[in-house]
């Protein structure tokens, strides 16, 4: 592939894991053989949800997170280079005192591409995670990629802030509870419509037991609903939800097309009407925070399975 | 009413009105009408759209344009004290060699409390109107209410400013084009849910003859999806579209619980997390622009009547 030549089509894989606390070889081994069928079904990038090997685990949480990079982004850097995918995931991080629920993005060869950590945190979460602001988009062979996690997509300034950069494809691994499910999905179709983007939302499923309640599930793969002319009558309606699932542990397929996504952008000019504006400029101000982890020049991790077991 | 205790009922009514472009004489009548019927059902927020009375008019809009407070303001204004309603509405407002598209908020007296310009400026209208970021909420005997125009709602970032300042019932006129009905449906959607807040859509249907294209209707009064206890069981799936209409002119009624909607801000924290991660304040920082043309003190506009005819 020549670099700076986007994919015309990229398939998606998004898995939605039934992720168990305190069960982190089981979930392991289940990841593994649902990233293992994506790559089997032409998936170049695969996103898992969050904190898919630990569940957040509040009261241990601080005993369950690991640095970055660490033993599960090790375990993602082999199960990346083994099927030659990209692949996301969210990681409970644990940085000096801190906890944090972030993702991460390594490439087809086992390297670390980008470290994103929640910007905002639940009510009940605060006692133990720390949401860090800094939202950005990177360069990938399918374009400009971007990480939210979870609940930050209750929060449309945490997604603007790849608006801004340019994201095409923002990904979202997502642990949140079934309550929130009709509020997400709305909000999931506005994210992709404000932002022209596609939405890669990687849902965990089954049961949160210390909360006595159910993961949401519901992962989907959502585009802007709409490419209109300006002033033109040439509008498509287009199914905003290209793939989704319900509550079953599966993957979610779609292929996506980078050419016409930037063919709409091109012709619904929200972003220069965004800039035109002025807040575009205060949002950067207010998120340019750099990321952890990740410098401008890459160093190659060697991919390495996980030996440890819990 | 004792101030600072706001009802814990309050029906709103929503004038769908047809806008024809050069017909100022006729849209007001027919405004009139309906807002008459709007009293007449027990509205006391009644809401008209985007530039209800000259459509925006892009070629004549320095033309047509007037100024706050001005005629069409007036006109609001007596209607507001006739009918002892709170009145918000569109107009196309010229100041200085500038146009924008606004609203006002006039109260049962007749007295202005809001006017507001829109901020983001779609890409061909930017040879004719200007934006101007700035939305604040004011407090009504309603609650705290904010002000947004049409094209505003596609980014989410206009109605965060009304979230921090703590708005519970959102206003947005607006004279929206057919072709982006489906994404605003879901835009309003995602903007009541992440502002937990009504959000009252006001929309002009009928033709614009300039672009040859119909205008989207589908007046709406949505409000936030779900109420649920923080990590509970007991939540209620809440039917998010109160009322609504196709594309007929008509009048959008519908019942808004203050006193629930207080609850349901109170159970789901978001205010407090979205003020925790830090983004509020840039948001505030970057927004803080003063409204035009209204003072804290409010000086009392006479009601009068509108007698010029185009």
């Amino acid at each position: 592939m020549i670099p700076g030549t986007p994919s015309r089509r990229v398939r998606v894989g998004l898995v939605q894991l039934s992720v168990a606390t305190n069960r982190r070889t089981e979930n392991l081994a289940r990841a593994e053989g649902l990233v293992a069928a994506a790559a089997a079904d032409g998936c170049e990038l695969v996103v898992l949800p969050e904190a898919f090997a630990t569940a957040l685990n509040l009261p241990k949480s601080h005993e369950v997170a690991e640095p970055i990079p660490g033993p599960v982004t090790s375990w993602l850097a082999s199960q990346a280079a083994r099927h030659g995918v990209w692949l996301a995931a969210g990681v409970l991080e644990r940085a000096g005192e801190h906890v944090h629920s972030s993702a991460v993005l390594v490439d087809a060869a086992g390297r670390i591409r980008d470290v994103y950590r929640r910007s905002v945190v639940y009510d009940l979460e605060a006692h133990f995670l720390t949401g860090e602001v800094g939202a950005r988009a990177v360069d990938t062979p399918f374009g400009r990629v971007g990480l939210v996690v979870g609940y930050d997509i209750q929060f449309p300034e945490v997604l603007r802030t790849l608006f801004a950069d340019g994201a095409e494809i923002i990904l979202c691994p997502s642990i949140l509870l079934r309550p929130f499910a009709e509020p997400v999905r709305q909000m999931l179709l506005a994210r992709a419509a404000e932002n022209c983007a596609y939405v890669l939302f990687a849902a965990a499923t089954g049961e949160n037991t210390l909360a006595g309640l159910t993961y949401m599930g519901r992962t989907a793969v959502v585009r802007s609903p709409m490419a209109i002319g300006a002033y033109s009558r040439d509008f498509r309606k287009q199914t905003p939800v290209l793939a989704e699932a319900d509550r079953e542990e599966c993957v979610v397929a779609a292929d996506l097309d980078l050419h016409e996504l930037r063919r709409m952008r091109d012709a619904a000019p929200f972003l220069a009407d965004f800039r035109r504006c002025g807040l575009s400029e205060a949002l950067a101000d207010a998120t340019s925070a750099p990321h952890p982890s990740v410098t401008d020049t890459v160093p190659p991790h060697p991919a390495q399975a996980v030996g440890e077991s819990r």
